[in-house]
């Protein structure tokens, strides 16, 4: 066994998830995960935890949806009471095929996930984190060699986070001051504003002392309201097994109005009528991790590179959200990248460039 | 996929776990059973049940037992749970390496064992089933080419179990009148006499509809009490991993007061050791599949196998206990089997033969 995989099963024990003696782990292993679960059975084992292991496997996912008649049972009492009784479940990431379930239709994955709503609210109670096995379907996913992709993802994930979350410490506090933020690249169709009024920013350095909950991560998220306005999402990516490029959205009194991609557009749309809050933002993310240096189509890490921005359609973190305030609710919440690092881009909290060409304000190059 | 992969599945949910339309269920996948899974994950989908899917790895139990200390924590809230709010219970077996935990001490499998007592109760009082998806390693264990051992496995899976019943509900009539059974071998050291007052047989033709668990199955048993003599198993066996050949029980007071075996004596007397109740005995299993033509070291065919007899010490089923009765208890139930077929063989029930030489009184060839 390469020995990073039980180094990587440490820090998704130890820092990540914080298990402690006793506690109820659900394992949740993917098809091509296998290794990094023994790996993390041993760990758990050796902090005396309990476990029980499922199985997410795309082929046995996809063998269910095409059978079944599309008339989902509302959150399945077995199921539920699995996530309700589990206090962290780990997503152990890993298909054997990125595109196992691509000729499942929309609707019936839609209508699968707005069944399971209970379900979903139960884990994310639970500390819970998604991380991710490379495999070669990733490696090929993202264009690289197997041996090149596994140093990609150990270098992501073994890294050191607690001086990360230092770093990120200071954009969450210009975020948690600030009430507006505005996105902007010149000539490129992106003019977005949005309120972040009374939210509070996730410094999110793969733990869930800090409400994170990837690893990898590295990135400062909040909850934005009110959108305004246009955005161009110039990163490819992968929603629901399908492509989609240069997609765009447009903001109208908070909503999307308007939706257009280059290739996948009807992805796109498959998202947006997932329910009334797939048309709302459930997320702005600000990606902080260097180590990061490209894309992989894969949000995991996509996401949290540095010099680009994200906005997710949909559901939205309670960990954002004022005492209270239950913030977007959806079914769904797919992540759209853009990327920051072109000339004539900003982002602007009240007014303040806080981040120009990919630069943020307390880096060296800053033009203010 | 081979079609009698989806056959398997159509058996198994049909037949033997009677499914229905919402129900809950729980399917656990072997490490090798990921074929079986998806058609079985298929067959759920077009009934229109809820699944949660587990993982039973060989290799992650062996890393989780290994690191932990030893002190398990009884009944995990969430295992608890999701048995508890299960309707049915699939087991699909099939391993990549059936010594996957040689290296287990068996102390520790059996303190584990132990814990989750009330987590067996609970799946114990579904609609679950233990079945074997046919893998390389059970191939291999049997002494068999892997092409051959699909065959077999499949000849006793794919049966007509319906009229298999029909013949098995005469031995369980002869059983349920009895209230004593003699087990003897000329020359072979057997001579066992036990009581099956009170008892109701299971007629066991592979479906929860006759309180038969297995699939395959094809057995008549009971759950006798106070034995009285010796036995000898001279069908070779595996437990927890290890080869034990001609073992060799006495029981005084209805209790194993001396035990013996030519090779793995020691795994024997680990399982005797596992509480109280694995000293007494748990069931009384007849053989009638004469599909099953040849042992392949594994209980789930070898205790079918007509003109075999078995014995397990440990846990007794309730389905075979009078109203009010809670029968033997144990966290293990370990089957032994012994061949009825040779010369100066007889399983009497009230001191009538019922099978000589491994032919019952109602077959042709009989020897009154």
């Amino acid at each position: 066994m390469d020995p990073r995989v039980r180094e990587h099963a440490e820090v998704l024990v130890d820092w990540s998830a914080r298990v402690e003696p006793g506690d109820d782990v659900v394992v949740s292993v993917g098809e091509g995960a296998h290794e990094l679960g023994v790996a993390v059975a041993e760990k758990l084992g050796a902090v005396g935890a309990n476990t029980v292991t499922t199985y997410a496997s795309e082929e046995m996912t996809r063998a269910y949806l095409h059978a079944h008649d599309g008339d989902f049972d509302e959150d399945p009492a077995h199921q539920l009471a699995l996530y309700e009784n589990a206090d962290a479940v780990l997503f152990l990431g890993g298909d054997r095929n990125t595109t196992g379930t691509a000729d499942v239709p929309p609707e019936k994955t839609q209508a699968s996930s707005r069944a399971t709503e209970g379900v979903r609210e139960a884990y994310l109670s639970t500390d819970w984190v998604k991380t991710l096995h490379p495999t070669r379907a990733h490696a090929q996913q993202a264009g690289m060699a197997y041996g090149e992709y596994r140093d990609f993802v150990y270098d992501a994930i073994l890294t050191d986070w607690a001086s990360l979350a230092d770093e990120m410490a200071r954009l969450k506090e210009r975020l948690d001051d600030g009430s507006e933020v505005r996105l902007v690249k010149e000539g490129d169709d992106t003019d977005l504003t949005m309120s972040i009024e009374n939210r509070t920013a996730v410094n999110s350095p793969a733990s869930v002392a800090y409400d994170s909950h990837n690893l990898p991560s590295g990135e400062v998220f909040t909850a934005p309201e009110e959108p305004e306005g246009t955005v161009h999402f110039d990163v490819p990516m992968t929603i629901q097994s399908r492509r989609v490029t240069d997609a765009r959205l447009v903001f109208e009194g908070g909503e999307v109005v308007d939706h257009s991609a280059e290739t996948g557009e009807e992805a796109l749309g498959d998202v947006l009528d997932t329910d009334e809050g797939a048309r709302r933002l459930g997320e702005l993310g600000i990606g902080m991790n260097r180590d990061i240096d490209r894309f992989t189509y894969n949000m995991l890490f996509d996401e949290k590179m540095g010099g680009t921005v994200h906005l997710a359609v949909g559901r939205a973190y309670g960990a954002c959200l004022p005492e209270g305030e239950e913030g977007n609710r959806s079914a769904t919440h797919v992540d759209l990248i853009t990327d920051m690092t072109g000339a004539g881009t900003r982002l602007e909290v009240d007014g303040e460039v806080v981040q120009r060409d990919g630069v943020f304000r307390w880096e060296e190059g800053f033009e203010g």
